[in-house]
């Protein structure tokens, strides 16, 4: 039974703290998931003493150790010699893998040199596991019952072959060979909150249910294993149903999806258009929901009036209204997303207004008070406010959040 | 002679992946910058055992250890304890940390437990370093001739403990007791043609020289160590000297300096307003010039003018100029920005039209063409157009640091 796991990340430029190891975490997450429980991460730099050393306390006191980094054709990587040296498996050249560095480099289109034969050099009694996305191969070795699976350290190549292949091979040998991931998103609900509600949930181990919190949004990872994917799946299907009954109100998207590229679909799917008017998140709505491809399609026109001139001048918000209840107030904000729907004839405008701090707050109008409007083409307009905590830039983000799904909840 | 370190991260929620360790980057970017070779960096959970064997590999290999972590009141936060385990120096209340503990909740208006006299327990021989962001002392204990920091994982703790206490404390050990940093920010200068450009002086020991790169920025740290402040300040003048003569085109800012900072600081002192007119950035150069606290003093309006329709009716564009030179050119920026500055009766308007991608690029006007126009009161109209690469996200990054430096260099 295999019960604990050890990540080593490989690499000078992270003793030096060049780059931040991402890695480790992304690791950490999936394996976790798998309920593999990792007890160590270490990182060590480009040096074959110190790597090796780090590599032989790895295998003494864990069942798996997964190796980032150190897989490239320069002189710097030397995960490979590293691993061979500390387990007698001299390095030897790998036919498959030879075959995998070239058939990359047909792909591309360039020119393979020496230094690529390297890449395919794997300590003896190894296998390769596919790099659908770069030139150097993984490498899977088992040593006196531990084992070591060596991955690329550029982000993307580790993700790619850690979820198609380590995790799979993992699986295998626990003996169940298939895992199928499903991720739910939720907006409105805090995290410890969320966590309240399913807290039972979290402590299964097949599927198992694992809470990820972000700025304002909140997502569960649910996780099984099984012989087949079907199977999988259908273990999943109960506990996401199960989710849905408990928080299902907060939910908002799944995997990829995002508060923007969920409207996006919305408004895409309906041949609606959304105009955006906004003061205190300056932008950062539009910016949002321009980042989705395609938005062009829904997306014409957006205005940012911070000063009440630009209010009154650009979206025909009657001075008379700001001057009695301030610029931060729910009549402003309603006139904001009726003048924007009207100026842009959009189907929906969203409408922002509040104090982003932090200075400008006031007792009756504190810094994070905003007000939300948003009208649609039908004629109706709704509105509400959110008192946010944090920096300023915090409550910009929240805010653009709170307008999204404002915005997604009238649709 | 104080050669290497290690970092010892502590913490469940990193080995689970829930949080990515950026503390370790950080501290190793500091250790560099004073010359002190990073050899390891460990993370390991908040397990008694576990936490020992790795503070015990660390002094046996390390002459500095800072570990992070683990210091708050919680039975969970275990490192002093597993510190006092592995260096046989018993936890004793320390009534200068007890003072430091008091002092905090007096401060804060908050009830100080029981659980918070922990924080103040220290191993025997060691000092408290002053913690001004939060309840947990840091610890400094010298064993053996090695030298072990505990410091908060709560990165802004940790970063205040890291600059105002240990830093100096290393700095004595080593016999120069003050440390002063500078950085230096450039725009427009790739990473590895600015390292070309000073490639003798990133080998320098002390002031050294250290360079990070950012989504189309560079920065490059210049930090002196010296008997007084004063003294390091006059060896760091001379290096920035020389840095301005060979890339100082390319400088605009220090230390916390950003794009938008430097220009919403131009912008305030000569008390002027800036507009915005974007297009493929989709209220990103909005956004960001309104994530300075005051922005509202230099920005009162902006649009986002997506559409072709947009464009005209909102900026008064000359449709013919859309039709005969497409919404991506030179002459329709110039239109927006000109449009922007009439409108909104600003000193300065920033205007950019582009194709974002994935989709939409032609042979003649491919996916990252961005065509950029500042307008000034003054009547002066100028533009350019750039190339970039990436994906939709990094293209409208890039495009919106171009149109703000692009304000920057007109002003």
């Amino acid at each position: 039974m295999i019960v604990n796991a050890e990540i080593v990340s490989v690499g000078t430029e992270l003793l030096l703290g060049q780059i931040v190891d991402t890695n480790s975490a992304e690791i950490a997450q999936r394996l976790a998931e798998l309920g593999i429980n990792v007890y160590f991460h270490s990182s060590v730099g480009d040096n074959p003493v110190r790597l090796a050393m780090v590599l032989a306390t790895a295998l003494t006191r864990s069942d798996i150790v997964i190796v980032t980094g150190g897989l490239g054709p320069t002189e710097d990587d030397i995960t490979k010699e590293a691993l061979a040296g500390v387990t007698g498996r001299p390095l030897e050249l790998h036919p498959d893998a030879l075959r995998h560095v070239q058939s990359y480099f047909q792909r591309v289109g360039r020119e393979m040199t020496d230094n690529n034969r390297r890449q395919a050099m794997i300590p003896r009694g190894g296998k390769i596991i596919d790099n659908p996305r770069g030139t150097a191969p993984g490498v899977y070795l088992t040593v006196g019952g531990k084992h070591v699976f060596c991955v690329p350290g550029v982000p993307t190549e580790m993700r790619t072959m850690l979820l198609e292949g380590v995790l799979p091979m993992l699986a295998t040998v626990r003996g169940n060979g298939e895992i199928v991931s499903k991720t739910l998103k939720f907006y409105g609900i805090g995290e410890s909150a969320l966590e309240t509600e399913v807290m039972d949930l979290l402590r299964s181990e097949n599927p198992t249910v694992a809470p990820y919190a972000g700025l304002g949004e909140v997502k569960l990872r649910v996780t099984a294993r099984a012989h087949s994917a079907d199977e999988a799946r259908r273990m999943i299907e109960p506990v996401v149903d199960e989710l849905f009954r408990r928080v299902g109100k907060y939910h908002y998207g799944y995997d990829d999806d995002t508060l923007e590229s969920v409207v996006a679909g919305m408004l895409t799917e309906r041949g609606m258009t959304l105009a955006t008017a906004e003061s205190c998140t300056g932008g950062l709505v539009a910016h949002r929901m321009t980042n989705i491809p395609g938005s062009s399609a829904y997306f014409n026109k957006g205005w940012i009036t911070y000063s009440n001139d630009a209010k009154a001048r650009e979206l025909g918000v009657d001075p008379k209204l700001i001057e009695e209840h301030g610029a931060v107030s729910e009549q402003v904000a309603r006139a904001m997303a009726v003048g924007a729907l009207e100026r842009a004839s959009a189907s929906v405008a969203v409408a922002t207004t509040g104090v982003a701090g932090p200075g400008g707050g006031t007792a009756a109008k504190p810094v994070g008070l905003v007000w939300f409007a948003v009208a649609t083409a039908g004629g109706e307009v709704s509105a509400h406010s959110r008192q946010f905590q944090g920096r300023r830039e915090d409550i910009k983000w929240r805010s653009s959040s709170e307008a999204i799904n404002f915005v997604r909840s009238v649709l």
